[in-house]
């Protein structure tokens, strides 16, 4: 049942690879009419999800996620509407060479094909992976969480009957509605047949597709972010920063987990970070050198802190010699997502984007800009952590691949 | 065992990523003088591997793929040192977009960190492979095949010398000396350790760790290329194209196996070609309107011979009706990796470049020139037939990935 979804959407990719740039795009302002005109069906869908996730002692922070409104629909349309506005990541050359022999190489930029996304229960993703992978010339099968699946239902009817009027196949677009363990196993076995999965969500799901997958994965996601406030920073804006990538949003990936801070600034920085903290009522897990200038409602942290992506309003607190123990630390508990160096002093910044080995490196701003929109890539599939095919924040020209383009007069070798 | 290898090459690969320029090209330049001190190691250890594999009963023509002799050792030194020549492909900058908000953000070419190889009797890979991986900043762990174990052992301790001559790391090449199944196993469950690995060898090798592996793979290989003869061609240069493709060297994934003809063109093509690669003893097997062409000695075609990449004198030919079925029977056929066209026609060289889905593409040229060397890159590591982060010949630079490194004066979302 999935093979058959996916084989009909590997057929339409084929479909979408020819389609002409004003095709796509007409395609998406279609879906994005369809979504406008289906917003009572699909809020009606949403609110039996929530319901049915309601009585089955969902959280009520879990719940707000999954939760449509008016609103939201609204923004899920002007994404769709921004994507269409972005210029085609396909049908160009990247570069082209003349070789010795006459031969012209080009590097033509092509969709990679059928785009896989398994992922939870926030159902904007629905429509936010659709326009990305259909502005790229792709298709894509999408399998949700089971908590969103009449809202993915209803989403994605809607964006089939809006490929159908741009003289699409609807099949651009697939929904697995069959949201079991099994259908996901399914779609890590179709090689072939999908070109990349990529799975969104917490660290179980990833793991679990990671280990599994026979089909080439980009892996997307957790973030343990470190904020290293070096001896030569500027403490106003060192404090700005560490407050921003703490507590302006802790669910997120790119929040901070760890803040470092050279023996030099701690006595001078910690007391006035505690008490900006202390605002939010952020707990601070620290190392005893931290303990001994703040005192005793710090918590000791233990190599689990140091390992930990909190997601929370807790923060580890580490005294460090400087820059070298700062980046030995972080290049053995980050997970090569975003970090960040606050320092005034141009070689120690330097020295510091050479030794972190992450896809974001800082210097002087917060680790929160580490996403697609903030790129201007208008719109993200995703965040990759692994460093093949594409590593950090991922949009559309981050589904393509290159096809060579081989121009002769009869040559041969 | 592996493990402890491999976290030792993951550790030089720090060290190699932060070597200059300058410190990586005078260590392959050392080890190039280190393989060429070591040659007489090198031809006993091969003689050895060459003995035993006779003694094993291993086929003529393999064990010339596994000799090495004065010729080929002074090839592999040639090698390293064109590769010490090449430009670095780390360290710049790809491009740098300045945001709305005032950030800087840089894209910079980074090595990957740990590449494994998994290969099989070829012992000129060892270096070849290391030499790539080396000049990108990386650290390579080598698996080759047990034929060949004593060069490869050979081979490596002269790469190590030479590393150590030139203050780099030795471990920045490692060879698990243990050739069992159980070792490429292991290496296929790295996942943290090794950033990417590819197979090069067999299709047998090769669906192993696509089917096993947990790490990232980029798949190399199987080659079931073809060349279509449009009704629009110069058949004198069709001819050309044609033998080349096929009998330069049959045994390579860019030799082609299924020649598609346009009807328009196969009464006056087919004889003439059967006529040029009969002189190669070619056995042709062909659909029923080729052999009603060219008489009896043609053997009928199954589906099994569109499938099948022979590696041999042997060549499928199909009578098309034209542009269009030739392009479905090479997408549905095909592996993605080479196919070409013959036409004097801009319109139906353009659509083939449009509708056919492979990794290079070529217009009035031979499929053979799918190749490092031939595109430019100064060597090869494979070729990639998947479309995820490199497809076709990959060089140094397809070693490599990006790092966002982000300037800011103390912005905060």
């Amino acid at each position: 049942m999935v093979r058959e979804l996916a084989l009909a959407a590997k057929a339409a990719s084929g479909a979408m690879r020819l389609a002409a740039s004003r095709q796509k795009d007409a395609g998406l302002i279609c879906i994005a009419e369809e979504i406008e005109r289906a917003r009572p069906d699909i809020l009606a869908a949403n609110a039996l999800d929530v319901a049915n996730a309601d009585r089955a002692g969902m959280p009520k922070v879990t719940q707000d996620r999954l939760r449509l409104d008016e609103k939201r629909v609204a923004a899920i349309v002007a994404a769709v509407r921004a994507v269409a506005a972005l210029p085609d990541p396909v049908g160009g050359y990247d570069k082209s060479m003349k070789r010795p022999n006459g031969l012209l190489i080009g590097i033509k930029r092509v969709p990679l094909g059928l785009v896989g996304i398994i992922y939870e229960s926030r159902p904007n993703v629905t429509a936010d992976a659709a326009a990305l992978c259909l502005k790229s010339g792709n298709a894509a099968l999408l399998r949700g969480g089971k908590e969103a699946i009449n809202t993915n239902i209803a989403v994605v009817r809607a964006i089939q009957a809006g490929l159908a009027r741009a003289g699409l196949p609807p099949q651009a677009v697939c929904l697995v509605e069959d949201t079991s363990r099994e259908s996901a196993a399914q779609m890590m076995g179709l090689t072939g047949i999908i070109d990349v999965l990529i799975p969104r969500g917490g660290a179980g799901l990833i793991r679990s597709v990671v280990e599994n997958a026979r089909v080439p994965v980009i892996e997307t996601g957790t973030g343990n972010c470190h904020v290293y406030v070096d001896g030569d920073a500027d403490l106003d804006m060192a404090l700005e920063i560490v407050v921003n990538a703490k507590v302006s949003r802790p669910s997120v990936c790119n929040a901070a987990e760890t803040v470092l801070v050279a023996r030099s600034a701690a006595q001078a920085f910690l007391p006035r970070m505690k008490a900006r903290l202390d605002e939010y009522s952020v707990e601070l897990r620290g190392c005893p050198e931290t303990a001994a200038i703040l005192g005793e409602s710090v918590v000791p942290a233990t190599r689990e802190d140091w390992e930990t992506e909190y997601l929370d309003f807790i923060l580890a607190v580490r005294v460090v010699d400087g820059l070298s123990q700062a980046a030995e630390h972080i290049n053995r508990y980050g997970t090569r997502h975003s970090e960040a160096i606050v320092t005034t002093n141009v070689l120690t910044a330097s020295r510091f984007t050479e030794l972190v080995d992450a896809a974001c490196v800082y210097v002087n701003a917060s680790t929160r800009f580490t996403d697609g929109e903030e790129f201007g890539f208008g719109g993200e599939i995703g965040i990759s952590t692994q460093k093949l095919h594409a590593r950090g924040p991922m949009g559309c020209e981050h589904l393509t691949t290159v096809q060579y383009v081989i121009q002769g007069e009869g040559q041969v070798r």
